[in-house]
């Protein structure tokens, strides 16, 4: 499915990067919807698109918004948002190479799945292209499971840690310990999951670095797409109570503590006039605090 | 029941302050209780001391936790805390009076009750004393109904409004705009409820000052607690169903995200060492986000 029209002038490596995003989307929704039939479900993504509201006149974008509530997906999110303008003064001075110039462009892949199982670990990747008056990739993916298994946890790193290990840009473990650092609640003095990677700033210098580093991020998607639908699989039969599905919902009060509280890509949709549905989609269907 | 014992000295000021909140929060205790036993429950406050942690060399102090979990009451946590010590230089600059010397003491309470029936408004109260290089109280309740009537705004409103007009720091007309400023949700772009009071920096210069400020915020926590409990008596019997209950839980959401994102108390809590659990008391028992 296509972003919608919308009066922002992609340059080539732009679009090449929203597409390869679009991409990955398409096959990621394709490849849940899979699960859902197979645990004898109808769940299909409904995508709504949304354009960029108090753009202001330079601005413009908009993105797409897929959302799936399932029998094995509680409720999966897919945001593909596509967004370019002008910072604002106080936000452009957080930004990378936006101090001077606050002009920006950004394109990227939001994922994020709340599991209705409390053995299937939710799970959320990110994939992002930014342009100010630098140029880089950013992204990650990291398992949260309310209930850790070990096998998951090693399956969901090792494939991560593959795609890194095949890509030049890729550094397993600085971006194993990124991801450890930034998926970190202070005031609960716990990660929020079993982590995964965290990379931003890659920065690119000419072409062959974008298509380098673009087949980096894609090896990314790539490995995430292997690996999680896998888990799903391993676990989503497993019979629970209602102990552990009050444990789950307890857990996802800490995710949202963290992605309200602290998370960057919440800050950044906040600031940028994002779509709030999309920018919120991460916060789970339901969640307690005890 | 009494703070419990740490390191922290009280001046006459701090002490009569403290007692004042903890005499406020006995009452509204018993007086939620005995909502719950005219609705056939037999729940309790239980209370929960806490000391204060990380607090370094000069801090100290802590308070008491009460949570109530009932057939009216959902959930409703009262927070008396006492604490003082030294901030950190990049919160010191963000507070008042505290830019050239960082120490600080303060004591208040803290109230959120989360109510079973979606007809009966949720509540917040929250009175406080504040020492730095200046000395001020601050303060403020507001009505948060997922289901809103005329009625109990009016009351509620009409109460608080009383309080300030027969106290001279009393402003009803400047604490209400107040409210209504600070409980917005700047990306939802509405109101978390239906407003009440909000004031702060209400500085003390001598004795005399602060004996009618602290007859202020006592008469703001009297004017509470006359009102609330005939609005939750006037509402509780009501009865309600699956799409109303789910309306609920839905604001609930919004209500988690005010208080995680802009809450200044909740930032206050997090910055200062307090207790996790009173910081967080005010999110909802179980939110949804559709």
């Amino acid at each position: 499915m296509e972003t919608p029209a919308a009066p922002l002038e992609l340059d080539p490596r732009q679009r090449r990067a929203r597409e390869a995003f679009e991409n990955l989307r398409d096959r990621i929704c394709a490849a849940f919807e899979a699960i859902e039939a197979e645990a004898g479900g109808a769940a299909r993504f409904e995508f709504i698109p949304w354009e960029r509201e108090d753009a202001g006149g330079e601005a413009g974008g908009g993105g797409v918004r897929g959302v799936m509530k399932g029998a094995v997906f509680e409720k999966v999110g897919v945001n593909v948002s596509t967004v370019g303008g002008v910072f604002s003064p106080e936000f452009a001075a957080t930004i990378h190479g936006a101090e001077s110039d606050p002009s920006f462009f950004a394109t990227g892949i939001s994922l994020v799945a709340h599991m209705a199982n409390p053995h299937v670990p939710a799970v959320h990747m990110n994939l992002r292209f930014l342009v100010t008056t630098r140029c880089w990739f950013g992204g990650g993916a990291d398992l949260n499971p309310p209930i850790p298994y070990a096998e998951d946890t090693r399956d969901f790193h090792a494939a991560l840690e593959a795609a890194c290990d095949t890509h030049g840009p890729g550094d397993y473990a600085r971006f194993k310990a990124w991801a450890d650092d930034y998926f970190w609640i202070p005031h609960r003095e716990v990660r929020r999951g079993v982590g995964g990677i965290f990379f931003d700033h890659l920065e690119i210098e000419d072409d062959a670095g974008f298509v380098a580093h673009l087949a980096f991020v894609e090896a990314v998607g790539e490995a995430f797409l292997a690996a999680f639908p896998t888990i799903v699989r391993r676990r989503m039969r497993e019979p629970f109570g209602a102990a552990e599905r009050a444990a789950q919902l307890e857990w996802r009060g800490r995710y949202a503590e963290f992605n309200l509280v602290y998370d960057r890509g919440t800050l950044f949709g906040l600031k940028t006039g994002g779509n709030i549905d999309a920018i919120l989609m991460s916060l789970p269907p339901v969640a307690t605090w005890g």
